[in-house]
């Protein structure tokens, strides 16, 4: 029995979501589709790529994820299905799987990318503007019934990656970015916990504000406060309690956020 | 294991589903369970009707779905099953079904439609607010775990039907309406795309706007153009790119579309 | 194959749900994992603890039911896996079981309530803003997978409970209160329909109004009307016909509401 996860931009009411289920479950009635979130912000190929990245390895081996955040439907850009260490990506190869991708060339994880061409694949009539449904809910479905992955297609080396800019660090600084906004306006940076663990003290500085250490929860400060902190996806965040850093700051994707360490001294 | 599907006009954070999956699952535990949409606007038959039959056959042969649009709950409206081809629907008796009927009905697919009245498969207290949980998960969790349709109640020949106009064809032209507008504004006619598909050209009229030709999708045009398009259902549809097309013609469920062919040739 | 119902305040398109599904999937792939609703309001735990008590019988025996409605997260409150009559409740120690352990003692249900400090069966990095997937899924999906209750920690007796007043019965008299106002505006009191069911006929009183007893459904009264009913849940509720109660009476959660007996007598 395998296991698919769903990600669009279509909003949580969608019938059309729906009928993506009927597609797999046609052609693999013994899979268990899940939801990961159908909140993507419409046609936000980043913000997809970047939930998919927090989110993949929380997921059981042979795990299939559909992510149809795909701006550009009927037209050229291929379809892929990415074997990436252990689990399936299916979807537009529009960048989606940067992330997952980086990841995996930082890790020597294994990576094995298809254009899924191949039409035996496809339901038999493919609509211009739901491809969600009509390409890659098929290929997941035939995935899910044991089809193996090359027979969807050729392999191909060089999938969409977006550009995203690695923290760069140098002594006593970490510089990094904003890469998402979430809906309370928490700004969530590429400064990951692990660069920062065994550091005694930093300061947080984002278009011209300090900020000092890191609180462990919200409500470990008052409201209206900016504070910084490991966010639920171990990344260094920005926020403020009960409030939005991105107005607070006039930040948003892209905006630089450095860490400086006065201490100047690691623990161990 | 069957595959039960859901459709209401609760919403979708209504917990009220929630109990229906309990009711179903407790009747049925193997049941596979996912929703179609829960965001029908609130007592629209007519839009439950279509969206349904847009979508069943996407789903595998034995699934049943579970209709729960029901504006005369408590009253004496008949809750029914309808087993239509190799699918079931189960829902209150008030036109729900009536476009999967009447495609039953010029396909000639098998039609079996039982009064549901046997209370054996109803919960033991019946709610007069919330027959979907009491009456229509019940009796879906019954079928599900193995109840014959004819035990449920008693065939009855007289279905409740919308009044569906269906698209005229005469030389030259196809008279039809709007069947349904999405939440963007786009509005979905009556006319199917098989009728369409052999002519060389087609101009749509509505509401003294004229269209010239099909797009094949949404990047085609310009944003605030108004064009005409075979949408994800196979439907001929009228959209504004990233605008309304309800709002630009002050047109309707019920609106009627023109379809005429200059050319007055066909392809083959 | 055990059965694991979600209830969060997240909001329905919120992605960490996703993720919570995943974690639950890696440790137990068998689940069957559905929704009982993710729009509690924010930080609500009397509205988690009424709507679970509400629902959670229509589960099958073995049902396990997460309930992240979670204030205290990141702070020294306990999380607990309390198993009362056939079910399991996994959540925070906060009094989001109080109603139904309420239930449990007036009906002697067994109840064993396990304090989950056994790190085995968390994750192996936890949050400290989101033990909902880290303490909460993780917990749930090794229950799942067969680990028994009392592995999880130890048991404890005094686990917290909300302050819930149960209805006053004197001669010719009940007085309860509202125990939550639904998002249309009806408000769900806490007497039970058993308390009324052999009475002639009541009248219910809230914030100087009088009701004169009950309707069985909306459509039985026009719009604007300020009635009385059983609601889906069998409680005694005040509602407006497409209006709202709460603005009509002025009412919340705590209104007193008193229904007295006019003709004294009993039909049996």
């Amino acid at each position: 029995m395998k296991i698919i996860s769903l990600m669009t931009d279509f909003g949580t009411g969608d019938f059309e979501i729906g009928s993506m289920r009927g597609v797999i479950l046609k052609l693999a009635p013994a899979t268990k589709i899940v939801d990961l979130t159908h909140d993507i912000p419409p046609q936000d190929v980043l913000d997809a790529a970047v939930i998919l990245s927090r989110h993949f390895y929380y997921f059981p081996p042979g795990t299939i994820h559909v992510v149809v955040v795909d701006p550009g439907v009927g037209t050229t850009r291929r379809p892929i299905a990415a074997l990436i260490k252990d689990q399936v990506f299916v979807g537009p190869d529009n960048g989606i799987i940067s992330l997952v991708y980086q990841e995996a060339t930082k890790n020597n994880w294994a990576t094995r990318i298809i254009h899924t061409h191949n039409k035996k694949y496809w339901m038999p009539e493919i609509s211009q503007i739901f491809h969600g449904r009509d390409v890659f809910a098929a290929v997941a479905g035939h995935l899910s019934s044991g089809v193996e992955i090359q027979e969807l297609g050729d392999e191909i080396k060089d999938p969409v990656l977006l550009d995203l800019p690695e923290p760069v660090l140098s002594d006593g600084m970490i510089q990094g970015i904003v890469m998402r906004v979430d809906h309370f306006g928490n700004l969530e940076t590429n400064i990951d916990h692990s660069l920062l663990k065994n550091l005694s003290r930093i300061v947080v500085k984002c278009n011209d504000h300090e900020i000092n250490g890191l609180v462990n929860t919200f409500g470990n400060a008052k409201d209206g406060t900016l504070v910084a902190m490991i966010d639920s996806s171990g990344q260094l965040s920005i926020c403020v309690v009960n409030g939005s850093a991105q107005n607070y700051l006039h930040a948003g994707v892209g905006t630089s956020v450095e860490v400086t360490f006065p201490d100047l001294e690691r623990r161990n």
